[in-house]
């Protein structure tokens, strides 16, 4: 297997390498993963993340496993546990059935995932930069950037594009409570792209927009519906409101592997339920706290689902679709013309 | 001067003492107020909060220093202070202004400050709880409770009384970053009330709201203006967005203390806008974390406006008024009508 060392995933001198994201950005710790059970636990505590990479590791992790001479029936076995590690994110079933259906040549297939992985990202942040004026203040939910994908990113991607094209962009950052994904991981890739950056709690979105701080919302996504329904980290519907409300454009940015033609609508989305613990405080490199009354009952979605009718136009590597020709069915009708797999096609 | 005590301030032994409220739910330390700058420093740092509890603060800690012999001219010089602690509360300049203009007894003047707050925390229960049909699932934001007024609180009061009246509600409770009053304040308080309730992060209500899980959204208010567009703790304008997208009854729930005449429209409030540290980590009795790049620039407006447009009605100690009356000019009409004095008037 060649080497490749991307922003949060590596392979080389025989191992194969994650950057612990839940300890950015505070420490840069590169974690071992010796099998798929560890990439397991490591994707569900979230030390690997975002879509797109979670499926980029996942084909890794089959790869490395293939490359060390796992048989058969051990490969089935990883790439069932991979492939229910979290429920919403569709590109680990993407990946992992891509490499899966390679039986005999998973590792060339694992490297195709990559590559494809990189030109998405690669083709996204120009079809979303062409979008972007100058001067905008832009608002981005999460992270949706080179921690997210193996590339520059999904909706990061486009900001970095539009940046480099001169275009003086400015960008909010919602922090993304509970875990904080905004705060500490899209504030440490703006800092490192150089990108001018204004953090913000995810409540003061609608109060910057009234205040016409925020031109455009740029977004990644999880799981994009057959109709362009799509999930996204929790707090991304909300946002879309906002947007709408102040008749600001709202823009999902995602690689066509993310999107899942056997959910007719984002009804049919999983939604990851997850524990108290992450609403009542905080944890990280930073340490723990809990501020909340003791054992209180909670509500944790760690994804929400945005419908259609709220998205501007959605970025995809191969263009930009309006909420219109969505709900008319393009991606159906496109993705039948193109050569990428996608889950339920 | 009576001694009293309610839930967050009290006069007892000659001593003015308030419940430090940056501790909760923690610890539950009173903390001696001295002079009128000590107060102005407690309100700045939220020690003491809530727009009715700090005019009733305020007006209490003219009376103490009148009590103690203060002259005319140190009484002026400490309203002047307290007048101008913070920006947004107008109930702080309407205590001061109603206890100055009784020179010679101010304290009867702040006495009856008190005795009218909770008077009309009473009021606003009965007319809210009104409106409130059993089974509902309700949000509030921030806390606009017990510690938030001298009595049983705006919108905290009409759950309150809806419960008493066997009604059978759940509570969703908004934590209210940056400074959490909803997980740490509002959480303490329906707990001690035995009222169900949930915790969910400000960027989960639109979830929770498309999830059928709220029927009704109840909030405070720090300064209504005349047209009805009202100020609130940040995040509250994002929350009337969402509820009007799903068709929720929205309500702000305030004592007449909280209406500004002077301002025509909630565009004539000044809005507090507060420092980076609190944006960029959490801090209070339960510890001090920092969890984003160091010295990144935050956007932390203390509070938001709410126009008139997104309110269903909002609930007063002298009635329920919808979004159509007030914008018709009836809180000029009914304020006229009655013997309070509001700012502006």
């Amino acid at each position: 297997m060649k080497e490749f060392e991307t922003l949060a995933l590596r392979y080389r001198s025989g191992c194969l390498e994650l950057l612990d994201q839940t300890l950015l950005p505070h420490e840069e710790r590169w974690v071992y993963v010796d099998s798929a059970q560890t990439m397991t636990s490591l994707i569900q505590r979230l030390s690997i993340r975002g879509a797109p990479l979670l499926g980029v590791g996942a084909a890794m992790c089959l790869a490395d496993l293939a490359e060390r001479g796992a048989s058969q029936d051990e490969l089935a076995a990883a790439a069932d546990l991979l492939r229910h590690a979290r429920p919403t994110a569709t590109n680990l079933a993407w990946a992992v059935d891509y490499v899966m259906r390679r039986g005999d040549d998973v590792v060339a297939a694992a490297e195709e995932v990559l590559a494809m992985d990189i030109a998405m990202c690669e083709a996204m942040a120009d079809h979303g930069a062409a979008l972007i004026s100058g001067g905008e203040g832009i608002l981005t939910h999460c992270n949706a950037g080179g921690l997210a994908t193996a590339g520059i990113g999904s909706a990061i991607g486009v900001l970095q594009r539009a940046h480099e094209q001169g275009k003086d962009i400015h960008v909010f950052i919602d922090e993304t409570r509970p875990l904080l994904q905004g705060a500490r991981l899209t504030a440490w890739e703006l800092k490192r792209l150089g990108i001018p950056h204004t953090l913000l709690c995810d409540n003061m979105v609608a109060s910057a927009m009234r205040a016409g701080k925020i031109q455009r919302v740029c977004v990644g996504a999880d799981r994009v519906a057959a109709n362009g329904d799509f999930a996204n980290k929790i707090g991304t519907y909300g946002v879309a409101i906002a947007a709408r409300y102040h008749k600001i454009p709202f823009h999902p940015v995602a690689p066509q592997s993310t999107i899942d033609l056997s959910c007719q609508t984002g009804a049919s989305i999983p939604v990851e339920q997850r524990g108290s613990k992450e609403v009542r405080g905080v944890t990280g490199a930073f340490g723990t706290v809990s501020w909340s009354t003791p054992n209180i009952g909670t509500y944790n979605p760690a994804f929400d689902i945005t419908p259609v009718a709220l998205v501007t136009s959605l970025v995809l590597n191969s263009g930009v679709y309006t909420s219109e020709a969505l709900d008319k069915g393009v991606l159906k009708q496109q993705l039948t013309n193109r050569g990428i797999k996608v889950c339920g096609q």
